[in-house]
Order: structure tokens, then C-alpha cells, then sequence
């Protein structure tokens, strides 16, 4: 498997398939089908298929997949069969959900060190954890050896705690704040602005 | 422009194309090439043409695009020249960070009014919003015509509550519950669960 020839659109529905298939499991099934699992993810069931044939054959023709087995395979190729520790950066009220966010246990994440520049916050308990000031950025991150970042800053400083973020040794960065970031190659950037989920949907609307 | 020929992967970009020309004009400039706007978000200067050419010639050989020309274009386009209301159901800390949210304002949106089903926050003030009881939302919305929700309850209560809104009108759930919902044709689903977009990222990790 060269990842150099899987392209990221691919790479992009594995994590929905993943979260489909949990989904089907939890409903008491064992077995599953590229249509079942295309159509609770609308994707059709050719295209499932096709993406889950890039990693090997995990199917068997007649009785579908077996779930535990897909599960468990989506994980090691996605890398979160182990846990990932995350930083989150702006406590302000997303970053405050975020750290306090239930949805990351057995998903492969775990919140670590909160990050925020007002004296006020610093020092201060969000959820489990006492807020550190983000002048600390670099060498605290740097100790601990942590890959993945969460940006929670308002737009004018994201820029700016993102190059921060890239000299502590962050590869991977999910981007709340509204604007686009510049990275060096090799650094990921994935970003989630409601604003731009919610103007994907209305372009189809009347 | 037909909408059944363009392919959603491509209107999936144009609201990414819109921030970075707003980035772009808010650095002072006027006009902007296919490989600057590339640039900035990490797609091919060919690939950005190819996009933008599906709905009509928006540049000039040798001069670029007139980015405040181009910006109105993708708003009309995304239909968020106008302001869209949108709801808000669950009032947790990524509801509450919603209802609070500065990042809607000129991008099309505008949080209009918000639900709960504890009786200990139905009737509190959530940002400028008096919370609502889930349990009228069809007649709540319905009188509203309301188009579009932010779901954020917990995952074992987002397909009820995702009944209820197509019930009662809405036809664009932007959802941060943990699960794959299932809807009829015609309703659209954009998810934003941060161990998605981080999952996405993990692949490409040592």
C-alpha cells in the first residue's frame, strides 16, 4: 500500500465509514453490506466498494463484510487504534467545548494540554484541565511530543499561533477559527467552519 | 447552469474559494490569480479554473480575477447573499458555543432561535436567546419556515430530534452528533465532528 496513490477523497470517507460502522453495531448487527453502509452514508454502494478495495479485500461476495473485522482494519489504516494526544488552543467558547467534548474517547483522541493568552483564563480549570498561557506554546508542546493541535483562536491570531504550533512540532491541525491558514508541505490542515458546512447545503436549497 | 451536472465535490469547494478571496481582499487587494487562490487552499491553480469555468467566465487572461466581482458571484451562486435564520438544537457546550458564535455574521447566517429539552434550561438565556423547548419544535419552526438547524444533542437523541426537523420543515442539518443520521432524498446533511477531521489527519502521521 503506497500512500502516495490513494488519493485524500478517499482517505476522507474512511473516517465516515468508520463512525457508519460503529453506528451498524451498535444496532446488535454483525455483518453489513457496501449497500447498507452506502446508504446510511450516501454514498452509493459501488464507491464503497471501490474505496475499500484500495486497502485490501475485506468483503466476502454474498455475505458482505463483517463489521468487527472493518472496524478494526479502518482503525490501524487511520492510525487510531491507538490514542492520539491533542492540544487545544482558545479557550474561548468552542475550545471550551471542546475540551470538555465527549465524543473523542475510543474515537482515537485525547485532550492533553488547553492553551489560552488571557491572564484571566490562565491558570484557570476548563473540564479536566488547568488552562496554560500560550506563550509557553513551543517548549511545552515540544516536552510532550504532541503531533495533533486543535485552533480555537480568533481569526487575527490564528495565523500566528499556527506558526507557533508548526515550530512545537504539530503536523496535523484542525482549524476552527474562519480563516484560511498558510503551512508548510507536510503539515495538515483540515478545517471546520459552520459557516462553510451550512453554505455547502444552501446552494440546494430554493 | 443546470444543477444535476455540477458535481457536489465542486460546490463543496466554492464556499472554501469564497473565505480565501475574502482573506485575500481583507489584505488590501484587488484582484487575485487562479494560482494565489490555489495556493491558499491547498488546491491546483488547474483545478480551481476548472471549478470556477462551470458557472461562467469570472477571469481575464493576464489580469486574474476581480476578487469583490468574484466574491459577489460565489455568493449569489451559494445563495448566501441573503441571510439565512437557522436553528439550533441542544443547548450543551457546542450548542451554547454556537448560539454564541461571531463567525456567522456576513458569511449568510444568522441564529435565530434555540432549543433544549431540560426543564432546568427551557426558558434560560443563552447569547441574545431565550431557550426553547424541543418538544414544539415542528410548530415552532414550522411557523418560523425556518430552513436550516445546527444539531447538537447527544448522539442517542439525533435521529428523534433529526424526525422532528424534517417534519417540520428542514431541509439542511449541519450536525455535531457523534452519528450518521438517515434522511429522505431531498434533505441535506453536512457533519462537523472534530474526531472526523481529525481522523482525516492521523492517516498521514508517523
Amino acid at each position: 500500500m503506497n500512500k502516495q496513490e490513494i488519493p485524500d477523497i478517499i482517505i476522507s470517507r474512511l473516517p465516515i465509514y468508520l463512525r457508519a460502522l460503529r453506528h451498524i453495531e451498535s444496532e446488535g448487527k454483525q455483518t453489513t453490506s457496501s449497500q447498507e453502509l452506502g446508504s446510511r452514508v450516501g454514498i452509493s454502494a459501488a464507491q464503497v466498494r471501490k474505496d475499500l478495495s484500495q486497502f485490501g479485500e475485506f468483503g466476502k461476495q454474498g455475505t458482505g463484510y463483517d463489521i468487527s473485522f472493518l472496524i478494526d482494519q479502518l482503525r490501524g489504516i487511520l492510525k487510531v487504534e491507538r490514542v492520539w494526544d491533542v492540544v487545544v488552543v482558545g479557550m474561548g467558547d468552542m475550545g471550551h467545548a471542546l475540551a470538555r467534548y465527549q465524543g473523542f474517547s475510543d474515537r482515537g483522541f485525547r485532550v492533553a494540554i488547553v492553551f489560552d493568552n488571557d491572564p484571566a483564563k490562565i491558570g484557570s480549570q476548563v473540564g479536566h484541565f488547568i488552562v496554560r498561557d500560550t506563550k509557553d506554546i513551543v517548549t511545552t508542546i515540544r516536552k510532550s511530543g504532541i503531533k495533533v493541535a486543535m485552533l480555537c483562536v480568533p481569526a487575527a491570531a490564528a495565523q500566528k499561533v499556527t506558526n507557533m504550533l508548526i515550530e512545537a512540532g504539530i503536523k496535523a491541525i484542525l482549524n476552527y477559527a474562519p480563516i484560511s491558514l498558510s503551512v508548510p508541505t507536510g503539515i495538515r490542515v483540515q478545517y471546520l467552519d459552520p459557516s462553510i458546512g451550512l453554505q455547502r447545503m444552501t446552494y440546494y436549497l430554493d
